[in-house]
């Protein structure tokens, strides 16, 4: 009793704060976590009189950072999914699969800090395991354990992170990555033109307005970070310092520098001339040119296959497209050479920062192979969720709703006790490859049946009566149009394979 | 030291191990985990010379029970998956998605015993999750938690089992689910049906043999049942004897019956008489004629859906491959109505079991909905993973390799120096919309390329030369029957429409 009383003290307590929440507007994901606290507590209450299966009637939701897609969704992104691969497959990739889980010790060691964010499966007793946290990692496995030296391939899967996502931004704990990578021993700066070309491709299949690819070289900022004066075992603390230069002015930027990682304030100056600079070919002659960073072989090299890649990217069609930019340096330790960043430029598209992104990692195959054998790789990974969430938007701006079915046909009855002809006919539709739907009542309203095609945007309804039957004639409705004609009943799969095959 | 010592015969005791269960032939995947238990002990000894990263490079295995799908099975399980899904839309139906995990008390309390099979996320502070088990469950959720009240719905995602399946039967822990679902209220057999048309089209678009559906209903068992005097609360355990007609022969079943159920033997006869037989139309209505059965309700309502359903499955094409089984009582607690199961016919395909199956739960929804309001749904669910055994066999067999690309054009240089000239074609193939690819390396060798085209079904190739480039023409060689022509350069794009889009 005592415990109940608790219990309800509880439940009040929650109650107040749930309604607090909700008269101070917080966001909905929120609130509904509270709700979902209360409900529980609510729940065990009831469950005090026996009913064990009002527990779970009553926690409906999904878990943190998740949720379900309905049928308006699922169309978007499958379009847009759909229309990725395309480009994928216009470039000769193939496909591959992995598990959602892996052994634990193959993501240990990979994603630095981040780690913390890896969801682990309990310990049933076997193996320990986690939910993939990407798909480079795995793929990386893959090839060292098949001992696969060349591959292009492509991979669209969820991946797994126990962050803390503001899910309004569409942001999510469980959310889509669409890679496609390039492995092989190649030569310079041949697959990574063409990842340049395919992320140019994809996200000009979109309506996201323009966008430009920002490429850089780790060599070169080694390079630049050497020239400078940076000491080598600070090269990743400041690259991750100068990364933030899309979101930050200099000089927050070089007092971070100065203040967080004690570089003097001379050398960050130093920097801070070059990582502010953007352009073209023009930009890498210059560079070439400085006297103090040519001495340096990690600069060159950079700028060499920065000039080499932006030759390519004529050839390619895509060089206004392409921004070398010295500020671009991108979070993940495994990049080895070039790296490159595709960020929207229209004014709606502030704040949504990149929506492409990827570079050269020619060591990770190399840690998962006993001889450390290394496999070069070149990638680009799409925010798949990003283009849904703008897309999206634009849909609802637009009042555009996507279609959720391809049905062509409904088949219609206008009286009672027609469903077996209905059914002859939609069987004969079937058969003949037309997508087509009836109503699963025997004996349903015309107006219902015609709302529900005008509502689905299905075209073509095939109206049946008793009369016309009898007359060996049905009705051929232009849903959007409302125009009717009368088509013979048996000659009704031609008049339709004239109007939709056409 | 002493630490290192018992290592090291820890190691040679897991290396007797491996090499007894080697030469004692036990199955591959039995063997694989001590071998990883072996891998991991060793990497325990590198470690201790610092080498940290030494100890994930020599795990390298997917988590137990699972594996990863190269090009090849890609290729095939898109293949099928696509096919299916043609299925689906050509009846109208849309698709949603769920989370790949839920929280805990969704699942619990739905699969009975199974429920230790469920896989747990680690508590990590938060809620309790577990994967899915189904894509049912989860569907229902979804239903209730969003009031939908009617929806015609595929979905197709993995689930997860920590089963001790047989992987070389083609069983997995991860494994593909495809089901399609129609919840809403409804007249009696108009879904139903629909699902058995469904089922029948999809199995009809494999090369799998010949098929059969197998009928039955849940309240005629029940009705059955009672008729036999059957206690009620034995109907659920009795059933689940009935299901093993399929696989034992009935004195077997009669005995299970009898010995561990306590059925009185002159009971369980009566039931044997009835389960034992199969057959159509005329069946139903000798049953109806039983003077004994028809006397319950429930046999009888069961018998005049089971004869409903025949005649829509006359219209629907299908009657021919419908059989009306008593013996069929499926597993799963939740069904209310008609159930079916699709078995293959052809000798090879013996063991192989159910390859798609489903039926009516009228109440599943109402478990998850606080005032118990109920969805009536049904459903049939493929088992697409037997079915990419199936064909993946037949491939082997027939020493048919699928294509993992869909490349149409390989655009191949015979001499030194020629990239930019093939990037610009390439280029432009990509800007037509063909799928094409070349080589990443700068001078590949002719003979390698022109090989690369054969192996991989390339159709097309286009070679260029210096000589050919200087007169304005390319080659064209048709890559199966290894003729070539030229073709002026600048009509190069027409010539392969000409070729490849008629």
């Amino acid at each position: 009793m005592a415990g109940n009383d608790s219990l309800t003290k509880r439940i009040t307590e929650q109650g107040d704060k749930v309604r607090k929440l909700k008269s101070a507007k917080v966001p909905k994901d929120e609130i509904a976590e509270e709700i979902a606290k209360l409900l529980a507590l609510k729940a065990k209450v009831t469950s005090e009189d026996g009913t064990s299966s009002s527990k779970c009637k009553l926690i409906l939701k999904t878990p943190k950072g998740t949720r379900d897609y309905g049928p308006e969704h699922m169309a978007l992104r499958n379009n847009v999914l759909s229309k990725i691969v395309d480009v994928f497959k216009l470039h000769g990739a193939e496909t591959i699969d992995t598990p959602v889980f892996e052994l634990r010790d193959v993501l240990l060691g990979k994603y630095g800090e981040d780690s913390k964010l890896i969801y682990d499966l309990a310990d049933q007793g076997g193996e320990i395991l986690s939910l993939r946290y990407d798909l480079t990692v795995p793929f990386a496995r893959y090839l060292a354990m098949n001992k696969i030296s060349n591959i292009k391939r492509y991979q669209i899967a969820k991946v797994y992170r126990r962050d803390n996502p503001t899910m309004t931004k569409g942001r999510y704990r469980e959310f889509y990555q669409c890679d496609f990578d390039i492995a092989g021993r190649y030569d310079p700066m041949v697959p990574e033109a063409e990842c340049v070309r395919i992320a140019c491709e994809v996200l000009s299949r979109f309506d996201l307005g323009s966008f430009k690819l920002k490429i850089n070289h780790r060599q070169l900022l080694d390079g630049l970070f050497e020239a400078c004066g940076v000491s080598s075992d600070q090269f990743r603390t400041i690259c991750s310092s100068v990364d933030k230069l899309d979101k930050l002015p200099w000089e927050e930027v070089k007092a971070e520098m100065v203040n967080e990682k004690y570089l003097s304030p001379e050398i960050a100056d130093k920097i801070g001339v070059y990582v502010q600079q953007r352009g073209h070919k023009e930009l890498v002659d210059k560079l070439l040119a400085d006297e103090n960073l040519s001495k340096y072989q990690s600069a060159k090299d950079g700028l060499d296959g920065i000039k080499l890649l932006l030759e390519y990217c004529e050839y390619y069609n895509v060089a206004d497209k392409v921004s070398f930019d010295l500020s671009l340096a991108r979070g993940l330790d495994y990049y080895t050479g070039i790296i490159y960043e595709a960020v929207l430029c229209g004014g709606e598209a502030d704040g949504v920062g990149s929506i492409a992104g990827g570079g050269r990692y020619d060591n990770l195959v190399g840690m998962f192979d006993a001889k450390n054998k290394s496999v070069p790789c070149v990638g680009i990974s799409f925010g798949v969720e990003r283009i849904f969430s703008i897309l999206e938007a634009k849909n609802t701006a637009e009042k555009t709703k996507p279609r959720t079915t391809e049905v062509e046909v409904y088949v219609a009855s206008a009286q009672k006790n027609l469903i077996t002809e209905r059914m002859k006919i939609i069987n004969e539709l079937w058969q003949n490859d037309f997508k087509a739907e009836h109503s699963y009542k025997m004996n349903p309203k015309i107006l219902i049946q015609l709302q529900h095609c005008e509502e689905t945007s299905i075209p073509w309804a095939v109206i049946i009566g008793e009369d016309e039957l009898k007359r060996g004639v049905v009705t051929l409705r232009h849903v959007p149009s409302r125009q009717e004609e009368e088509v013979k009943r048996e000659s009704l799969v031609d008049e339709l394979k004239n109007k939709l095959r056409k």
